[in-house]
């Protein structure tokens, strides 16, 4: 026995639409003993809040479903307490699939396993612009949607962390970038902090009007975080040889199934363009290169990190939920203990 | 004048869902005179049936939609009979953008140009295997789909002129070749005739379990003629890195709007896969390699060709409708002169 506390949550049914409070259930119990070599026990600083928690809750994609009863999976950041494992001392930061608790007890050989962070940046920045998600957005732009200097490229949950960073991406790249984004709010600091060309407040806004208004030529890139209706219109308004980087479907998270698909796929056809998907963790060989390119945009002041931090482990549904009710602003994080 | 009767469709409306004998007007007039250098004057032999010219009918897309009261849009193949133009010589065989007539005057400079046709061949396969029909399938598969040796190919429409020749071509790069057709008269000619390894009959057979039963580890590429339920079925037994050639979208060409798109899109993420639109047109620098590529696979038995002509220039808008009934038996051609 640790002496330690582990507080959890873990997952009391599949949610049905919105993530409730009630979907989690919170529990208490002395952290894990390492039982095994090779394991070791990590201590959770921050947890990522990512809207793709909301799939991993409902079905099997890219990684199983979390079952009913498991802790909530979550990428985070925390450091090492005890170890059973040569390549991992105590004290180092590390992160992984830690979840929805302070104690994450990691077996060298399991799926889950743990990957070190370098000392000397926050944990915050390595967990936004230098983390997941900003390799994300990284990848998607340089490998899938490619905008070429001129061309025109638009992002939809552009406020969104993995948005913003796309768009500002794809700005360094010499495109035109064009942000789709919910509030007035949003979109004037998307255009005087992001140095987005212009944007579009579907709240408020035609999107479709707004699409041909500003992409007189067609769009060459759409970086989609959304899906939807708004997927389709873009579609309509692809220029040829367009590349449609799926990242992500958000409006069809908190859907029991996916909504209605893109009728406007057929468009593909007549612009010879190309809809493609991508999961960050197949380019495990470009992320140090990634990272400097995202160090040096950071540096240059070409790339604007934004983080939103909710303080208490007891608040992470709350802040999974922010992320569906586009409250969040940035990148958002819980705070689970202070030990940067 | 020339002294001679040119025989026309002309499009009377644009057709509401299945092309009607009513949404064409039959026109005799006299040929037209050449009166400007540079023109030619064609005799139709044959027209091509394809189900593009639904859409043409229809809506702008990479053509423009052909206007109510003009000829309606057809490939042909015919001979010169007339020239002003010192590039193109009386009885050399050519095939254009013809339309549905006895005679087309064809100017250099149009939008519609005629191409040379060798001597040597039939035109019936220089209007199948050997033209826009092979080529489509040649560089869907070689472009686009991409198949490897031992990967499962699925295509749709397998019985079709487009459709046989993708699978075929598919089969001769070493991919196990599954077809899906209407009807098991056209299966048991694919699995007979035409190599395919395995089809699924989807007017009595669950498509969606017959593919999970065939394609145990996915379908790494998917040649889409048709759209529609079909395409959102394949998406969800995705291979990792699958690729979707969209060549076509016969389910939808009939609807007033496109019928509802694919909800399964979403799977594109998590497979890591590709959705791409092609059009021939784009690929002229390759299509000598490819008809040499098709020639050899006829020649050797690896690509059966299957004609099917109906007689007179009175019978294209049957023609056409046979397309969207499925009662055509491999290319569908239009026999308006016999000038072989």
């Amino acid at each position: 026995m640790t002496g330690r506390t582990n507080r959890q949550w873990r997952l009391a049914r599949r949610p049905a639409k919105m993530v409730e409070p009630s979907d989690f259930r919170w529990v208490e119990e002395p952290a894990p003993d390492l039982d095994r070599d090779g394991e070791i026990l990590v201590r959770n600083a921050y947890l990522s809040v990512d809207p793709a928690q909301r799939t991993w809750l409902a079905y099997d994609s890219y990684l199983p479903a979390v079952r009913v009863g498991e802790v909530v999976r979550a990428s985070a950041v925390g450091r090492v307490v005890r170890s059973r494992n040569p390549d991992f001392l105590v004290g180092e930061l590390v992160e992984g699939l830690f979840g929805w608790q302070d104690y994450a007890k990691v077996r060298a050989d399991g799926a889950s396993p743990a990957r070190k962070l370098p000392e000397g940046i926050s944990i915050p920045l390595a967990m936004s612009a230098l983390g997941a998600t900003g390799l994300t957005a990284y990848i998607g732009v340089t490998e899938i949607g490619k905008p070429l200097e001129g061309e025109t490229f638009v992002v939809s949950a552009a406020a969104g962390a993995t948005g913003a960073a796309a768009g500002q991406i794809a700005k360094s790249k010499g495109a035109r970038v064009i942000g789709i984004a919910g509030g007035s709010e949003k979109c004037r600091r998307l255009a005087e902090h992001a140095h987005f060309d212009a944007t579009i407040d579907y709240k408020s806004e035609d999107v479709k009007h707004r699409l041909v208004a500003l992409c007189p030529k067609g769009i060459d890139v759409y970086f989609d975080n959304v899906g939807g209706q708004l997927l389709d219109d873009v579609l309509t308004q692809l220029a040829l040889r367009a590349r449609v980087v799926l990242c992500g479907a958000i409006s069809s998270y908190n859907e029991g199934s996916t909504g209605p698909g893109p009728r406007n796929y057929i468009n593909l056809i007549a612009r010879r363009g190309r809809m493609e998907g991508f999961v960050v963790l197949d380019y495990a060989d470009r992320l140090a290169e990634a990272r400097a390119a995202l160090s040096a945009l950071l540096d240059s002041g070409k790339l604007v990190n934004r983080v939103d931090i909710m303080d208490g482990l007891e608040r992470a549904p709350a802040a999974l939920r922010r992320l569906f009710l586009g409250e969040n602003q940035g990148k958002q994080l819980v705070k689970v203990a202070d030990i940067q």
